[in-house]
């Protein structure tokens, strides 16, 4: 499953034959490492005037202990560029991203970062600055594609009141935890949300239920969860026996056996975490998937059944019963796993995509009224990730997938995992509703 | 600026060439003539129980003439596949697009329609009906990406009393006019939406003013309102001067040199309005843009300057000022021209996809409070699109826009013009907000 032909071109002969040969180089990405610095270098920190985050966000960087500074130097080189556009009142004044990133664009490192902090068009004081403010995407994006060299570009929407929340979503983006996420835009709420006592291990003292743990990106939340502090109990069908035995050992977590489309699963799964220590679950993922890829035309019913049964139908009834019964209490996290053909549709995935833009919309219309019970909702979509699923696909198809994002590689797992782990952070209480793309910023696109 | 290799496939021995050696074959499509029937053949008409969108879809669609089954039959051809989605509270529901759409999957004569009907998921009953509603788009841009020889697919969510307001867009839809908008999600609001006294005339009386109507996508605009029985006001800078000029001619319309980024424009062009016979404009479409492509590295601040300013605060002025005014009616329409690279960003154009995400940011901002005084505010965003600019990209770049979408083709100025009909069109009284790509489900997508 590993990606030949990037680990050579990241070689000694490898980055010789590439560079001669004029072939595609991708970066070897940076990916995080307990007791990894936040950044690979100083963050260089830019505001439109009248902004209301760059003072918020110098003081958090600053007490991660990583170097902030406002006076850009020719020749220097940085972790992170970040502007705060929040004081962005009307076109006229988008001038200022011109200003900030035209004169330091070549000035980041490999993997570096670039984040866009703005206001929600829905939350501006009008349609002048409504207006400014979802023109910041366009920027974003196309800095995304431009950059190259592994560096990702977001655009984040505070809310106001979303000043203090901001810390566990900075923490993601600037790190190496957030390497295959780009051109993402990101909303965090109003509101408090409460800094974990060890950023190192943010979920200590919670019990994390992840679905499809067996193998896979399944098998990377369970191990990172458990890394970030969580108790993690790992489920799967009961076919996937030693594998799910093998995860939960090495999370010095529970297996639990379950096929979770059997009419009295959510009863059994209920009863099980009712009667654990927690008496409930604080992390639930739905990450349990399956594909059985066909054209409409050719695809008999069992395929279309069972693929929005496992993929959207289980969950929606596990979430209904476990919210019924209290079983997630307020500072739950419930995570969903789309995919870009739930956001963009795919040939022969009829069923596939069907299922996981209802996963969306799943997010979506229950993030309302969880967040009145102190609960999130949110959901990543995986774009290509390097496992066993994608091994197997025609190497045509599967070198598009690598290549056509603006990191030239797929990702790995571990991707999906970090991202799982952000909306899982107690630092991530105001962030709900949102869809995460963890694609490298594919090309493919609705 | 033709595509020559569509028009070279679609010949006697271009055909057979192309079939031997397994080359891409982009399909003729249909596109509108005036006279022409709505549809190639029947409809055939589906619905899950419950629905609410079945009786009032026949009657439309048989009172335009076209021929609506319900019952389809082994062997038959259907110029259009319509489903209404409505009845569908739950995702187990959703099987029913299984049953409908997998027996006729091939019974779609080319560039046949298919046409998914559902409830906003912001307007159901409660979550389990959101979820499966949302579930509608991961289907319907499934289908328009496996169906390919021209269909399109598209979802409409028709908010609960808006029944009586969905004839003009089912008659965009399913007609020519359409041809090259694919795998769309398209909102029509509440309420009542006159229809206009002749269908081939829509705009018969209206005046409707066109910005950058000297060439390529303005001219097809202007023509296309004139061809639907508007006046039409060619706008565009004085160095367009003869090309403007026979623009307003073909239309009988009248040209109007004015270069809308100086200061005293929007009140030059108010006073032009206001002195005018109409005393206002019912019909604005804000089609002038430019681009000034390099990297933000490379760019210089002139650059930036004139793409925001000629793309994005222009309008912004000189809608403001109109509006101010009251120089536009009640029943007015407004329509801006954004564009792919204002959805999923580009390298090269930071300016450009900045400005083209504010059009959409302009259009979703004011669309409430325009919504108030009878005026709807749209945008369309043009995927690739066959002009004198698109011609002169280097050869792989263009193909790669050309055949990179399910029409396995580039539109024409034409296709974006359709849209704006349609949007400008009396029927479309209740449809404001909405950013509808013209890009034949381009894969390019943020």
């Amino acid at each position: 499953m590993a990606d030949r032909y990037a680990n050579f071109a990241n070689s000694g002969l490898g980055r010789t034959v590439v560079k001669r040969l004029g072939l595609p180089d991708p970066p070897r990405l940076r990916r995080f490492q307990p007791g990894d610095p936040l950044t690979t270098g100083p963050v260089l920190l830019g505001a439109a005037p009248g902004g209301r985050l760059a003072e918020p966000v110098r003081k958090l960087v600053e007490a991660a202990g990583t170097e902030v500074t406002d006076a850009g130097s020719d020749g220097a080189r940085y972790g992170a560029l970040v502007f705060d556009a929040t004081g962005i009142g009307d076109s006229t004044q988008l001038r200022a991203l011109f200003d900030f990133f035209h004169p330091y664009a070549r000035s980041l490192n490999v993997s570096g970062r670039v984040i866009v902090l703005g206001t929600p068009p829905e939350a501006t004081a009008g349609p002048k600055e409504a207006t400014a403010q979802r023109a910041l995407e366009g920027l974003t994006r196309s800095i995304g594609k431009e950059f190259g060299r592994g560096v990702t570009a977001q655009l984040v929407y505070v809310a106001p009141g979303g000043e203090a929340a901001l810390e566990s979503t900075l923490r993601f983006l600037l790190s190496g935890r957030s390497a295959y996420v780009s051109g993402q835009v990101i909303r965090v709420g109003a509101g408090h949300a409460p800094a974990p006592a060890d950023w190192e291990r943010p979920l200590d003292g919670k019990l994390a239920l992840v679905t499809g743990a067996a193998r896979g990106i399944g098998a990377a939340i369970a191990r990172t969860l458990a890394r970030d502090g969580a108790d993690v109990i790992a489920l799967d069908v009961p076919a996937a026996g030693d594998a799910l035995a093998d995860v939960a050992n090495q999370t010095r977590g529970r297996a639990l056996q379950l096929d979770l489309t059997t009419a009295d699963a959510p009863e059994r799964l209920a009863g099980y975490l009712a009667a654990g220590p927690h008496a409930g679950v604080d992390i639930l993922v739905h990450n349990a998937g399956i594909t059985r890829d066909k054209t409409i035309a050719r695809m008999d019913d069992s395929r279309w059944d069972s693929v929005l049964g496992v993929n959207l139908t289980a969950p929606e009834r596990v979430n209904d019963l476990l919210l019924e019964r209290g079983l997630i209490p307020p500072g739950g996290r419930v995570v969903g796993v789309a995919s870009i053909a739930g956001i963009a549709g795919n040939r022969g995935q009829t069923n596939y995509a069907t299922s996981k833009a209802g996963v969306i919309g799943l997010v979506q219309s229950h993030a309302p009224a969880l967040l009145e019970r102190g609960i999130t909702i949110n959901a990543v979509a995986p774009g290509f990730i390097e496992t066993a699923m994608t091994a197997k696909m025609p190497l045509g198809l599967r070198e598009a997938g690598r290549r056509l994002n603006s990191m030239s590689q797929g990702g790995l797992p571990i991707d999906v995992a970090e991202t799982i782990a952000w909306f899982a952070s107690p630092g991530s209480a105001t962030i709900t509703g949102n869809v995460v793309r963890v694609c490298g910023q594919s090309l493919l696109g609705a």
